[in-house]
């Protein structure tokens, strides 16, 4: 693990060195049957709003390998990047939209998903402008700065009557999805402990990941809530209680926001899980499963690329895959079946029940019922 | 690892297979030159108080490969096992003694040292019995059921003149020494976070670690305690906060002692620790520390043998040594010298006050400061 301050996008990417062209598009991982509309060939034309490293260097590349999934419209604030796009992506003039001119999306057949990929703070607002356009919505992690937002974006949907998932891309990813398969067939048995934990050191103090407004929270908000979606997609439960301490020794660059967080949680079948994230220190980036018959788990779990499984018995081994073809593909055909995703906007919701549970027990210094 | 239920013994010494020969005794560890009484031949003579399976298994045969400590006499109450051990180590009628005639110790010249190994809830006893008769005493870990009961120990030693120290082997095993010697020349920078935790299935539900009055309380009294440790000597520093959940599971075998604790602390120089501890699962035994240029830690990490450690630079590799023994040769030494062990009484007694911060927080639902 490089030890020098890091951009975000290099940091993710930084296991994904040497997985050479081993990626492999989604639909190959047991995903439910293709629908016949699917299998007819048809795609959903995707429009991606917010076009930062996250669409330029992962989410555009992925919608060039989806099957199910096209790029095909863009909102930005920037002009200079709308005219990059276009010409990248051979996107047409009236696909290329601002945050103030949305609405007209209502108009427009060839857009039947927004990719809300804006920063945390901004995807309650577009989400609500994208769903008052009738279109279907799937907002980046964490789903919005509160249950509260997170709420209103969910009924938001429901009444404009468009599916809302959120782009928890480890839950289509083959090694997580291997992990979820023996935490339900009890392969090792009950699981007893949880360790999960998810950190990097972040590299430029002036991003918007720094800011409270836009980011709602600090290391927790952002990939904390990786290693919290771990302990509930292995349990397949939600935590009955959780306490948590923050520590900070960088006051100015995390004047903001949390730099380093534990927390702990117990879940309804005994399962006590233990956790880490932190903006300051590389190398974390894991969850293990410790149950009656045996461990199993990843490190590292939640990058891009370059996942690596291990059980008791030796190790867990699939193909790379894109993470984010794989989590539009899903939602695509959750669109073309008229399905709800697995990774809804109540699931959005949850976790941040629990990170503001996490945030609760660090100021009142108390351990925190949830219900 | 082994899934079903263990004996202690079996569980710790698991790891140890397979190591081989390369048993060194202590002294070849970098420890302080050796006293010229001690160059001169001389030995200090233990006697073991309890001879259970700890004694049986591990420390009598470290005995054997001591250089500064002898087996002497033995303190039992069971005749049985008198006899047995009379004959197996050559142990003179005259060093043989029960808890009820311990007092005679003052009259006998042969013994400098008593290593109490009873029961945790009896260390404090046969201290001060030994300590009244002008012995040194060695207390295994943890050194008692309280810290009022530590602070009874350290006063009766301090009165009596003669030494107390606590059987903390892992501060004498090579990687973990590595470790501390990477922490203090700041080798990876200052560490941010650690993780540990120890944890293992115990066996027989009738045994002693599962009566809270003899063993004080359950995983965090006996296993639990090491990862605590190592969170103490990694970073050289006393927790300042502590906040603890637990869960159980069965609630028969675990009817009076706790199976499952997780525990979170911060110290004063910013670095934050995520712990947990088990007597209902296999496979944790590790401690890793995260610093600013990168991470170091080992696992497993507190078996008797086998300890493997773990760099972001590569392996840290040292010969397996046969810990009690050079925990014993340093006690010896330090009686030889006449200087305080490094694992003193005060070291078990701030464990012990950290373990009911944790049992504190457990019991109110708040984060515990620490003095």
């Amino acid at each position: 693990m490089n030890t020098e301050n890091v951009t975000r996008r290099e940091f993710l990417q930084k296991t994904s060195a040497g997985m050479g062209a081993a990626m492999v598009a989604a639909g190959t991982m047991g995903f439910p049957a293709i629908s016949r509309a699917a299998d007819s060939g048809k795609t959903v034309n995707f429009a991606l709003a917010g076009l930062g490293g996250l669409s330029t260097n992962q989410i555009a590349p992925a919608l060039q390998k989806t099957k199910h999934a096209k790029l095909a419209g863009i909102i930005t604030g920037t002009p200079a990047k709308a005219e990059k796009w276009k010409a990248q992506y051979n996107i047409p003039d009236k696909n290329i939209y601002n945050y103030d001119n949305m609405s007209a999306l209502a108009d427009n057949p060839d857009i039947d998903v927004v990719y809300v990929v804006t920063p945390n703070g901004l995807h309650k607002e577009h989400t609500l402008k994208a769903a008052k356009a009738g279109k279907h919505v799937l907002s980046e992690k964490p789903m919005a700065n509160s249950s509260k937002d997170c709420e209103a974006m969910i009924k938001a949907c429901d009444k404009a009557g468009v599916k809302l998932a959120v782009g928890y891309r480890c839950q289509f990813e083959p090694h997580s999805l291997e992990c979820i398969r023996m935490s339900r067939e009890k392969e090792f048995g009950d699981i007893k402990i949880i360790e999960a934990g998810f950190g990097f050191r972040i590299g430029d103090p002036n991003q918007w990941r720094l800011k409270a407004t836009l980011a709602g929270g600090g290391a927790l908000m952002d990939v904390g809530v990786y290693a919290l979606q771990a302990c509930r997609f292995l349990t397949g439960e939600e935590p009955v209680q959780v306490s948590a301490i923050e520590t900070k020794t960088d006051f100015k660059k995390f004047a903001e926001v949390d730099e380093s967080i534990t927390w702990q949680m117990t879940f309804p079948s005994g399962v006590i899980a233990y956790c880490s994230t932190s903006y300051n220190v590389n190398g974390i980036n894991r969850y293990t499963a410790y149950a009656d018959k045996g461990w199993y788990g990843l490190d590292p779990a939640y990058s891009y690329g370059g996942i690596k499984g291990e059980t008791s018995k030796g190790p867990i081994s699939f193909d790379q895959i894109d993470q984010f073809a794989a989590e539009m593909d899903d939602f695509a055909q959750c669109i073309l079946q008229d399905r709800q995703s697995k990774v809804s906007g109540e699931e959005g919701l949850r976790d941040l029940l629990v990170v503001e549970g996490i945030y609760k027990s660090i100021k009142s210094g108390k351990t925190i019922k949830l219900s």
